[in-house]
Parts: C-alpha cells; structure tokens; sequence
C-alpha cells in the first residue's frame, strides 16, 4: 500500500511524458502534412471521420476524433462553410445533426492521402527498427488495452473497424495507393 | 513494396489517433490537477523540470518538456515574475540563461504533488488491470524506443535519470508521499 502510492505517481509521471512526447512528434508531423492544404489538424480529423464513417453525428465527430463537442461543431462549419461537407438530419431522427463530406471535400481528403509521405512522419520511422526486428510494426496491445478502459470497448471496437474499413479501400496500382471514393466523384474517377 | 505502401500509412493513422486519444486524457486530467494552483501545464511542466534538474537552461527545459523554445521562455517569465523560479547565468558560461527554483517555486510545486490523486488520472486507472495482471505495471518497452528513434538516447537517458532520482527522493510516512526538498526550506520542513 504504501509502496503503490510511489508507483503510482512515477508510474503517472512516466505516462505523463511519454504520451506527451509522443503526442508532440505526431501534431507536428501531421501538420505539415495537411498544411499545404489549408487544413487544421481538427479539419482533416473531421473530414477523415465524416469519410470513414457516412453520416456521422458532430457527437461522434467529438467522441472518435477526441474532441469538445463545440470543437467538433465549429470546425464542421467551417469546412461546410468551404464546401467540404453538409450538415443535414435523418428523417426518422430530427434530433441529430449529421455530417456528410461532399465531392470536393472527399476529394480534398483523398489528396491528402495521396500526398501522405511516411518518411516525415516521425512515429513511422520510429517503428521501422521494430518491424525489421520482429516481422511487424509494434501492436501496442497494452496501450490499446488502456485506451479501452479510458474510453470504452465502443471507442476502440469502432477505432477498429473503421482502420480496417479503411485499409480494404486502398489498393495499390504501380505503387501508388488508390483510395476507394465514397461519394459519387465521376470527374475525378 | 506495394504492400509496405499502405502497411505505412495504415500503421501511421493507427498511430495518429492512438497518440491523440492517450494523450488528450493526460491533458485533461493533468489540468484539472494543477488548476487549483493557478498553473497551465506548460508553467507545471517546467517547475518540475527546473526541480529534477537543479540549473536546467531554458533549451533543456524547451527539449525535455517537449516545448518550443519560446514557449519555455515566455512561461518561464511568467513564473519569474509570481517569484516561483529566477534565471541565472553561470560564471564560466555566459551564453546560456539558467533556470533554477526558489524556495516558493518548490514549495508549489511539492504541494502539487502532494495533492496529486491517482484516481482522477484516467492512465493510472487503465493500467491497474494490466498490473493486476501480470504484476507490475507496463513497461511500453517498443513505446520507449520509438521515442529513443524519435528524440535521441539523451532525452531517453535524461528522462530516466530524472526519474529515477525523482523516485529516490520520494519517501512514505504514515501514507503519505514525503518528498525531499531541493533547495532550502527550513520554514516548510
């Protein structure tokens, strides 16, 4: 007992910096990934959500992207407001606001995938060492475990599934990735 | 090479978003425990950098906090200024400002430590199941060395240090954390 009271601090300190530095090294290089598109961090968070997920409330906006609420709401606007995405309610659920990426925002965020280059993403060559070593990137299983118990099975499973959703989008054709588009884009395809 | 393509970018996103959601939650609960001390976390981080490493030069503080330079600069005034640390040069090196605690800076910040409460910090809670478990709380060993590639040995190697003399300097009397003061308090001990 009062061995664990010390643990916990060192133990909450060192999850304190290490998700910090970590954290850090991400927003930077995502930034600058998204920059030349005129997007925020939070806006092409929404925008990969509202692809990801068709007709998604600014709730689940906030919840997946981990988020407030008025964040995940004012920066919808904005991008409605740029032409990227729709607000509108279900006809059975008047209550909800939901979000919808138009063509031109999808076709923003697609860009964005195709500009995607892993050498200035930091985390990546980070785990390259690993994935030469072991076969694989690093699964993170305990941390994945933690995340479950910080936000819930429903956080995780849905995390989950749109990865995966995702990933049997892209093909690769003569190395380049292609993205399966959701909305209707016959200009673009 | 055509697999690794989306392999990359797939394992990147999983990153992105992981990394966002462990660290918005120490955010969160990091506030919430300083905010009755009138600190912001940048101003908290410092004191506590400042404490580990008694004359840390304001880039120490920038690298180590995970800050830019300018950042550690201007909240590093702002805590001058409330007279919780000053900056000094030292006699054989004139270029760089040196940060160093005062008694009431230290005092602070002990006093946050003492209030510190592990159950409002959602990491600790999520990594009691894992303790339970095996034993001990994790280690994120592959966490630690992506963030060895990402920063350096230094930073890794300092962190530690850091927080293994942090850990030494803790003691537990009557259930309760007892921490040895840096610089002098006789008023306080």
């Amino acid at each position: 007992m009062d061995h664990s009271l010390k643990e916990t601090l060192i133990f909450s300190q060192k999850m304190a910096h290490l998700s910090k530095a970590l954290w850090k090294s991400v927003e930077k290089d995502w930034q600058l990934w998204i920059k030349p598109f005129n997007l925020n961090l939070n806006e092409h968070h929404i925008l990969w959500i509202a692809f990801q997920q068709d007709g998604a409330s600014v709730s689940d906006i906030a919840n997946y992207g981990v988020m407030h609420v008025s964040t995940a709401f004012n920066f919808s606007k904005k991008l409605a407001a740029r032409g990227l995405l729709t607000f509108s309610k279900k006809t059975h659920d008047k209550r909800n606001t939901y979000v919808c990426l138009t063509e031109e925002g999808e076709e923003l965020l697609l860009k964005t995938f195709e500009t995607f280059n892993e050498q200035t993403f930091s985390v990546y060559e980070a785990g390259l060492p690993i994935r030469d070593l072991y076969g694989r990137f690093p699964e993170f299983s305990e941390l994945t475990t933690m995340i479950r118990h910080i936000y819930g099975n429903e956080f995780v499973e849905g995390f989950e599934t749109r990865l995966h959703d995702f990933e049997e989008g892209i093909t690769v054709e003569d190395g380049e990735l292609v993205f399966e588009p959701k909305t209707k884009m016959p200009t673009l395809f």
